[in-house]
């Protein structure tokens, strides 16, 4: 336990003093250094496709899912992809240096406000190994030094991967602990990481609920989370039916999975008798299973009851709460009491209640006539993802290379004292 | 034990529930009550002073120190000053529903960030009861509900002025939960208040050190801090002796007590031997004690040595660590070393230096050629202050109404849906 303890806190105080160096890094640096780093993962692919092969096989042996074995799987074309991520993030605009505001006051200070990285950056997460890549890439580019800890079953992976974006750094002359990964399996690592508030400024969970709230409840350290995402759709008397059959259809199927994927469906009961039996003709072709409130099934007579427990669900699958509400207010209070500040959408063709759904509800990203699937960093125009915050504090929503960053006060005087 | 549990978990519903009211306040609603307020302070003012009197008669009894009491004590003036901030609080402008940005993707979404209130802010802090009136007036001008706790020492004061503006609010029919104080003053309180992470958003403490790491121990609500201010002046070589002296006279006398104030002063080896004598003549003729590094004896014998602990130290007193150093390069390492990433100026004449010295330290507050005591939300433009912070999450420096407030996504569509 004292050994995992000192070798955590090690690493911790190299990200530190990494960090120090990183913050003054060119731009120019910084994108050299990432298209090296695309170019070093094609070019160590055997390698990395060894580790991960050792990955592979050990989860054969411990009976993992197929699932979770194909999403630890590397081969040359994911690691391409993964390469071809890292070009992007290089060609991204450096969002340290930027004055994103400045102004002068009576006494003639010029103040400013200036992005300079958050410092080092501690990332948990599952068995996903282009994470590693990812994650590191986004936090040199903001100039952050980062600690990642991976899933266990994706440690040589991790590794491998960690040691050739490493060997770039010592090549190009930067700081080798730009880029740390944890090289212990045992969880006792996690807890000591979760305690260096000296030394990390923010930990960034990427996982299940379970794995966030475990983090949340250990950490010593701010932490930028999102624990799920229950998203609404609620869809407007006189909404163009087409659209909201399309958008409903969208939001729950194309990749029912994530977390911006519409749960639960609100319905305008003077649209519900038109709209309910189209909708739910489209959403059944695709295969989701509907539970409805009573008004619901008074339409829909094969929907399934929903229970309380429904509205409050998470499905991450093809099943649908379905409510009828009498109007928007009752749309918006259904929102504020099961939602979970993750995202909503409103369809609908009045002008007037498309801008008090945008100013009511208060969740993270919020949209008008759009599926709820754009809720995301590239969708958006972030130019990257690196996670998103359903907590207001710091970032909220999703979060690309600007919410890796901090403003500090700049001041240019000409010999300004405080009277 | 319990009682005190569930008294506070109620506070934290009640905060809440009014939050949601707040969110959607009009900037006129929210002028209007602050106006309000600020007329019932000094309508009620003999009531306040009054229970005032009650707390000064049990300082008085307890031994309290006669700076405590000074700083306990309310008057008609004081009164009047009270009531003249939270006019100016109504004044400065809403920032709840400012867009801060706004895009356009080549989808034909458009994406736009928008301020919306945190939440629930808890403040908990020291003795002077002007801060209950000065931090609900910030939180409701920022749309969000506070809960404060105050000094055990300053109890009936905080709640007489609480009752008159939560008088104002039942008055406009605003929700009354929006300002509550909590009125227990078993240490307990402060307990249970940090666990409700479910309904307080953020906690604010103000006040000392070791006030600021108790809370940060306890809590499970993310704390936006600071634990002291060890602020450095760098005098280049080449400096304005003149505006060099000025500036460091006014860094460290014209309120030694307070977090920006100076505490280590560097000074290029090449202008020591001109500056320093003439700075601690007028250091030292405003009362000032000065602990040098071994150069800083040898041009001025008098001064007594530094000990390591020096550089470190936060005086709040008329006490000076000085230290002579090589270059600017040596004057940022120590600053990084021993700094609190509080607030750091430079004195120079050089184009160059002062644009390195902006860009490379990565302190909260960074001036060229004024005194470290301009940072500060009033001095910075901010309009008012909250707080400080020398954590980078958030809020890094002085903190106006726009740090009590956080951005949502808001999307307008025609339709789209992702592919």
């Amino acid at each position: 336990m004292a050994e995992i303890r000192l070798q955590i806190v090690e690493m911790g105080q190299k990200a530190r003093r990494a960090s120090a160096a990183l913050a003054r890094l060119s731009s120019e640096a910084k994108t050299r250094a990432l298209v090296a780093m695309a170019g070093a993962l094609v070019e160590n692919r055997d390698m990395i496709i060894r580790e991960n092969g050792r990955d592979l096989e050990k989860a054969r042996e411990l009976g993992l899912s197929p699932a979770m074995i194909d999403r630890l799987a590397l081969n040359e074309g994911t690691i391409r992809g993964i390469s071809a991520g890292l070009s992007e993030i290089a060609a991204l605009p450096d969002p340290v240096g930027k004055i994103t505001s400045m102004w002068r006051r009576p006494n003639g200070l010029v103040v400013g406000r200036m992005r300079i990285p958050l410092g080092v950056i501690g990332i948990i997460y599952e068995s996903r190994p282009n994470v590693t890549a990812d994650a590191a890439a986004l936090c040199l580019k903001s100039g952050n030094a980062v600690i990642l800890r991976g899933g266990s079953e994706a440690i040589q992976s991790n590794l491998a991967i960690a040691k050739v974006l490493q060997g770039v750094l010592l090549n190009l002359s930067l700081p080798e602990a730009a880029i740390q990964v944890v090289p212990i399996t045992d969880r006792e690592a996690v807890h000591e990481m979760l305690q260096l508030e000296e030394f990390i400024d923010v930990i960034i969970p990427r996982g299940g609920e379970e794995l966030i709230r475990a983090v949340v409840r250990d950490s010593r350290i701010p932490v930028i989370k999102h624990y799920k995402g229950v998203c609404h759709v609620f869809v407007d008397a006189g909404a163009d039916l087409d659209m909201a059959v399309r958008i409903c259809l969208n939001a729950k199927t194309q990749r029912p999975g994530v977390c911006n994927a519409m749960e639960t469906l609100l319905v305008h009961e003077d649209i519900a008798g038109g709209f309910l039996p189209a909708a739910a003709g489209e959403l059944r072709k695709a295969g989701v299973a509907l539970r409805g409130c009573e008004k619901t099934r008074e339409i829909l007579p094969d929907a399934e009851a929903a229970t309380e427990a429904d509205w409050y669900a998470e499905y991450l699958d093809l099943v649908l709460a379905v409510r009828v509400v009498r109007d928007m207010d009752e749309a918006v209070a259904h929102i504020e009491k099961y939602g979970s500040l993750h995202t909503e959408a409103i369809v609908t063709r009045s002008y007037e209640r498309a801008q008090r759904f945008l100013a009511e509800v208060n969740s993270s990203t919020v949209l008008v006539n759009a599926s709820t699937r754009f809720s995301d960093g590239f969708e958006l125009g972030l130019g990257a993802e690196i996670g998103i915050s359903t907590t207001k504090l710091h970032a909220f929503g999703p979060m690309g290379l600007e919410e890796l960053t901090t403003t500090k006060f700049i001041i240019y005087g000409n010999g300004q004292v405080r009277t």
